[in-house]
């Protein structure tokens, strides 16, 4: 079934120890659309500027991903630049430019109304509710990306937003910041009570569990030798997941516990190359064999 | 198979929201033997003073733990005190008195020279070494614990202590302090080359990690709604770690992954009283029970 999703498409110019890239593709919208595009077909809704061309689309051709909502604007194209340090557990942005982001109204062509999975990628939660707003049949899934500075900022318009929510996607900082509460089980409790009935934690390397009000499940992020660039992993994660779900066209536990895993499979390519770059030549059968290394990771018999 | 211990046994003086004990049994060796003795034989090394009663001693009697290597000496026994901060991810040493463990020279009772699994616990690595030299049997596996201390002050002799070693367990932080090397992966490779063949990585919170030339293996923590005391979470883990390999004889990657998971279970019964008061009241059935929800916890079907 068709995948939703609204988010940001950009430009990064991104340092790590292990090189730079000074202007490449990036935005959380594009590694999620990479990614759940393995699954299932994908609806892009982002903005970009007029120096956006044809070559940058080039990379979402030919694949299952629809991009008549991404908007080109007059103006220049969301551009973000940061630098990792030494051991990539730190990083510090350089550069934040929103230009044609900063007034970003998501519209959705009318071809799109029908979206039965739809991910709301971490933008203002009053943007995020307009899209279910275009939505003319009730979707079966929506899942839900946000941020400490909507956390901060909006938190009214991000419980509206939350209510309407099934999967709440988050890192543990932005878990106990929603929630008042440190312990994680426990604050997936009030973020029962907010809407969500699936909150996913992402733990960066240290993977991510999911509580569901019926079970919880953990996994791991895949062990590698050489982390090229850890940005977008999380958003890779998002696409994976979501886009598992949306090719299994439901929710069970077991769909849920086999989208842990996809997400966590397409967060550990994405962080082997700088930016897009590993997912723009991902194989069906390298997903297939990494989920069986992560079988391998951590199966074990009583 | 009996399995050796050596290392500390004290008294503990705990403070974490959840309340307070002004004295009460502590020590890595005495979480260890309580972990340890439900699966296999104890022979516990260690030295207390002449303030550790019968009374004291009581939690140990009644299992399977031997007590002929707990010396006993004129002075007092070692006393460490220690206050969690409010979400128990600090912690701040209040006291440390030695007292009679500064001269501790672990003496094996006679009876203990065929031990067949050692565990050296975090003690100075001369004294761990010394250990080996009472043994007359060649041990099936000797697990090495130590620490940031040990790996800056005696480098030369954690060195010639590791070459013995088949199973190094120490946290993410003195793995890469021992090989200089941010990478796990490649932190483990280089560990290998010192000697040990499998590498277990305790992670607290996000659970721990095993490294073997041939495999490596993940198993989460088990998420809990209450830590009341996360003394000894490591020491317990070792403990179920070690304690499972002593009971089935033998290392291979099935009793290994299953060493994983059995240390976990300690670990986490351990974090939910004070001290050692949860391992002091913790039933065969219980363990059971519990990992099977560890199964239940990362399992999936692609």
């Amino acid at each position: 079934m068709s995948l939703l999703v609204v988010g940001s498409v950009a430009f990064d110019g991104i340092e790590t120890p292990y090189g730079k890239r000074e202007r490449t593709l990036g935005g959380a919208a594009s590694y999620f659309a990479l990614a759940a595009s393995q699954f299932a077909p994908v609806r892009l809704v982002a903005i970009v500027g007029d120096d956006f061309t044809e070559k940058d689309a080039a990379v979402f051709r030919g694949r299952k991903i629809d991009l008549a909502g991404l908007e080109h604007a007059p103006g220049k194209t969301f551009f973000w630049a940061g630098r990792y340090s030494q051991n990539m557990n730190e990083r510090t942005t350089l550069v934040t430019e929103l230009n044609v982001f900063a007034n970003f109204k998501p519209t959705l062509p009318k071809a799109y109304a029908d979206s039965e999975f739809i991910f709301l990628g971490n933008i203002d939660p009053t943007l995020q509710r307009s899209v279910l707003g275009q939505v003319t049949r009730k979707p079966k899934v929506i899942g839900l990306d946000t941020m400490n500075y909507w956390i901060e900022r909006t938190p009214a318009e991000l419980r509206e937003t939350l209510r309407q929510t099934q999967i709440l996607m988050i890192n543990d900082d932005e878990t106990r910041q929603l929630t008042g509460e440190h312990n994680l089980l426990k604050a997936a409790k009030r973020i029962f009570a907010m809407g969500p009935k699936t909150l996913v934690i992402k733990r960066g390397e240290h993977g991510a569990l999911m509580v569901h009000n019926k079970f919880f499940f953990s996994v791991p992020a895949y062990p590698l030798e050489e982390v090229h660039d850890p940005t977008g992993a999380g958003d890779s994660f998002a696409g994976g997941f979501m886009g598992y779900l949306a090719s299994a066209g439901r929710i069970s536990e077991d769909t849920l516990r086999r989208a842990m895993v996809y997400g966590s499979v397409l967060g550990s390519f994405t962080v082997e190359k700088f930016g897009v770059e590993r997912l723009a030549n991902l194989k069906r059968g390298e997903i297939t064999a990494r989920a069986r290394l992560f079988s391998k990771l951590t199966s074990f018999k009583l």
